[in-house]
């Protein structure tokens, strides 16, 4: 046993006494640049970004002093704070911002107090710091999608006459080329990821009760660089259901690609391979597994139960919801990183694909042997194909 | 066409002529004109419709006869045939294109049967009858949805100014007024409305694997009012996704007005009712049920159940999916139908709501004797409000 | 009349005399004996059911007179009412049992009208009905489910022997045997059903807040032959959730067998085969399709949507919910058809799957080339998949 | 600081030079000792302990030697090991085993490397651990949900006089009780509770394709007292969809409780009040949130949609999925965590309920002026209530 071994260190349940505990599962969940921005600290500083904003805006509309605005800005800082120890307090209003609040405002000088969190409530502190985490989310994620979808691209103009057998019911069918197959892979990233990059990701400066004036929010939205909405959207949450919309279509169309690459890497199938070897076995070492693919679907068959929480969700009281929106933080958080993964998985799954023409040639040779005569001379039957690949190419601005 | 055939007959919302055996719950679940639209009956006259389509389509491009498309145009009237019998044939095939292609074969001349489903699949009859379906579905459903959104604006208007109220985590909190309450409904309303005005329901026309050549497609889009989309799509679900988000946002905005509307209703609360007496009870004669709100909740909660499984079945294999595909058809039709039915009960609820401000009045006198200042006097703080639901009106054109 | 009359035309499963609109659908999603318990007709006769036994109860418990139960009973016959009426008015009550009460009324003697529904109220029938077409769905389910953990048994017990290649990740790994992989099939169904066997349907017989002391319940449960709960359930929905899930895991259980038989299916695997020569295609004639799992697949991806909904639904309101409840009807209905499709299906693919030990052979020739030393001689490697399967078949009792 | 600040120690993307990073919504999400179950050191400890009990096993069988085993198991200490490291290494293999299997073998004396991990495979260890996991997290959930049901029965019999308003539809109905409410919430908790304590937590122990023979897996179950499975159970995953389920129900029945601790303590009812003072506003001071039954409501609605994934992900391939099975692990993690916290939280909340009669009394009132006369005098209608909840208390034994 270990140094410190006892049968007390062994019990899961004792809280750690380590201030580290990493998760286990995060190479397969939390890849690329996503999951760190959601780490409490991460959600911290853009909570204390947002006070920040707001004391600059109460500032700029003449509610607070300059010079307040500014020694409030000066202490937002997540460096300042504890988190765990906000994390801790949180429980008792089921809310961080209440302790927050209440250390920010023990870091100015006594007569500034009262200018920390000028006019706002708890919710507009988490839903426009997590607007702001989801604008960096999203930047991280469209990068991700749009390398994918060159990666895609290549592969289809590489590609695009070199026939494969179709396959509908997963029955081989007739000819078609892997080109046709990847620009389908290609034009299904875009058109999902089109939508992310439209989201009114915006402030949401209400007040209490969400009846606060627009001036405010104008500022802060300015200072953020997120929009403003119409209204607050306290217990109106479209914003938050449109974004959970798109990320589960985005996630959706990822797991098709990683679905088809691991049935084309199938040892009787063998069309294509993750390079760079491929994942191993702790059993049987000839394996190489489709470990890229593997990972895109562990993340994307979790997303749709995330975006039907936040859809359920959108049911909210009044003006604050009991319950619905405090919901909503976790799944958010993990609904962006785990499309995150799912996306930075993928790029590095079709960017490190390798194809095999030979094995598409002998399994259209066991569709012509089913009677089909269209796989004898398959390059006769792709007119269809190509046509299709140069105009998905020319449209996506691929050429 | 048919013997009773007149230009109404081919109308699929019209009801069968045949009884049909009705729904017990289908006053709550498939209120208004969707549901129609996904009988039997209609669901074989939009298949019949992309045959009669593409034959035109077909003969336009110089692949078949002009008189064959207008003979096989002649007979795609569902009238013709018998839908329990197709219904009954499509389970030896998982698709009721199969039969319906036999038996249209069978109503022109034997010489021209080989011109009927000209280089199609079944995927291609279905998937472009489901989005033909789904036009009509949102148009129906956008106007409820508008109507729902102008009744709300006129309570705004109306109730700019009726204090009443707020109310964070189900207790009171500071007062607001009714008119916000009701911009906020209308703006949500109209948020998610946009996504469904902007929905690119496309034609499918990729034949057996999805490699045909445009010029079909194009053509039989042009026939039937669909866009053109880049790629067929037969694998690659991003239409299917988008239209299921955006309809489970939707929902969720019904939900949070049937939801305020049943809190409001409340014989403490008392601020509004539905007019027009409300629903009765079985046993207790006294009570005045917001049955429309309860109905709107019934079909918005059922509806993100339906988005996760749109979602989740993206995941398709190849050409065509083995099951994924295949659950999207009920499933589809059931989001649309009750979506529609969420919205016309919520437009009826909202048409026939009834304020209660003397009510509002008295609820704050509850808030003032818990030590709310603001209470006392809720006119005076009504500014932001006020400027709120002006803006609000005035974005979305209601003045 | 009681649940054991032999009126034909009380049976709730057999079609309405009037011709119904059939959907169009219905092969895939509504096979087998379980869809047609939740017609209108039979909804309507179950519930009948209930008005007929809570009189014969309140009678013997001297509530009613003895003849007024028997009046009442004698007219409780769907065949005296217009199910598309009721359902037209259920609309205005959220509730078709408002307008059945009205008219079971004006069917007895007016001095009797007040015996009729005596102390009940709407979710007493409608509960204690669908727990009626629960049981009885059950039972088809489970005769199904039978049917194919028995023919699974029978793959077992025949090809305990018959080596194939383990697959894991979609790839080749080391041999097996096809037996273990149908032991795997058949204790997975009988595990699942085992869960539907003990499901603790219940009347429901609270009245209108739930607080009827208990002693109708309890005679109506023996009437009806269902359980007595502990207390109403009305807000309390554990039976629903249970039952739910319960259903879900069978579902996922007949999808890991569909999804198997689709993938040993495939034309470059080639292991099983559906027999009877499988589906057509619309437009590919050689092809053979896996129809029965195409079909178990397209009904048991729709079922975790319509668990998450029930289970959502469990946050119900005080004694009646305001919408979660009225969602359970039609998800209900629908999750106990599509698993009893599934089921139908299920059983049939088993019973006529073809094996090919030939093609077996080859692939496991393909894992030798790849290196692996036990696929030269896999017999010598069967040994814990030999003891495993009859482990398997002797504790289930499938000797 | 503005949102474009150039400090470095900004920038959430960067990865952490800290090792903490502590969840800032965990005192919502993870309340209670689940939580701590599911650290990334804690599941590696249980992984060490299937290690340490297979050795045991394999040397028991005589398959390695008895100081080999003892020699691996003296190793098998998380705290030997890199939690960080191994996380990393495991993206590349799909599986934190293959790592860790490596770095046990080092730690052990070269001849004996080959005696680690003795025929076994990464899911045998994963799945084993999981359940390991589980059934320690059942056993504090068991805690909690038999400390609250005590809690409600406690209620029940204090007040089983106490009258209040029964609601249905959220309108005043008639009078009942306020203990049958609460004893409604026991008798749901512990009905839900009942299926946690019948779980069928098995070890894993099927080698590479789940073809191991049956001996060593009996002594590893009985090393970690876990039940033994008919067969192994790599991608029959019929014990997570259970598990699922029965979470998912205990989840529902908690948000329903919740539910009506948020509607009764709505300021305008006033029935319940959250003791000890219940949480603060950030904006609101006269405001008493009822914050538990927030924070259950919170971890409720989460939920569903993780067990929807969860039976979405039992469709699993072959011998071992690529894809649904690794989905599962952090969703069960996340499930058990979050129906972990909602207990607890549960607990605290009807443990500090305040109940108050008066307001009880009031409310009736209003309902005797809506012409109810049994308001008037409601305890002359309370020996439904009465009976009901001596039965009940009775039954589940809390006398």
């Amino acid at each position: 046993m270990g140094t410190d071994s006892t049968s007390a260190s062994r019990d899961p349940a004792r809280p750690s006494s380590s201030p580290s505990e990493p998760d286990l599962f995060s190479a397969t969940y939390a890849r690329g640049p996503v999951a760190a921005l959601f780490s409490g600290r991460s959600w911290l500083q853009a909570m204390l970004d947002v006070e920040a904003a707001l004391a600059r805006a109460c500032a700029a509309d003449g509610l607070i002093p300059a010079d307040a605005a500014d020694a409030i800005a000066a202490v937002c800082d997540a460096g300042r704070f504890d988190v765990g120890a906000i994390a801790l307090d949180a429980g008792a209003h089921a809310s961080p911002v209440v302790p927050l609040v209440g250390l920010l405002r023990s870091q100015v000088r006594e007569e500034l107090a009262d200018h920390v969190h000028f006019g706002a409530t708890s919710q507009d502190i988490i839903d426009t710091a997590a607007m702001l985490l989801g604008r960096r989310a999203l930047e991280h994620l469209l990068t991700d999608a749009d390398a994918l979808a060159q990666a895609c691209a290549n592969l289809a103009r590489t590609h695009r006459a070199t026939a494969m057998s179709g396959r509908t019911l997963l029955q081989l069918a007739l000819p078609t080329s892997f080109g046709l197959r990847a620009a389908g892979w290609m034009v299904g990233v875009r058109e999902a990821a089109a939508d992310l990059r439209t989201q009114g990701l915006a402030v949401q400066m209400g007040g209490p009760v969400g009846a606060r004036a627009p001036g405010v929010g104008a500022l802060v939205a300015a200072e953020l660089g997120l929009s403003e909405p119409v209204l607050p959207w306290q217990a109106i949450r479209v914003r938050v259901g449109k974004l959970a919309g798109a990320l589960g279509v985005l996630a959706g169309v990822l797991a098709k690609l990683a679905r088809d690459v691991t049935l084309l890497a199938q040892g009787e199938v063998g069309e294509v391979h993750e390079g760079s070897g491929g994942g191993g076995s702790s059993a049987m070492s000839h394996k190489s597994n489709p470990v890229a693919a593997v990972s895109v679907l562990a993340c994307a068959k979790r997303i749709p139960g995330l975006v039907v929480t936040l859809l359920a969700a959108m049911e909210q009281e009044h003006e604050r919801a009991a319950g619905a929106w405090q919901a909503e933080w976790g799944t958010l958080a993990q609904l962006l990183t785990l499309t995150g993964s799912a996306a930075a998985w993928a790029r590095e799954m079709v960017e490190r694909l390798e194809i095999d023409p030979a094995r598409m040639r002998e399994n259209l040779a066991r569709l012509e042997s089913e009677g089909v005569a269209e796989a004898a001379e398959p390059e006769r039957h792709l007119d269809g194909a190509l046509a299709l690949i140069e105009r998905a190419l020319e449209t996506e601005d691929f050429r």
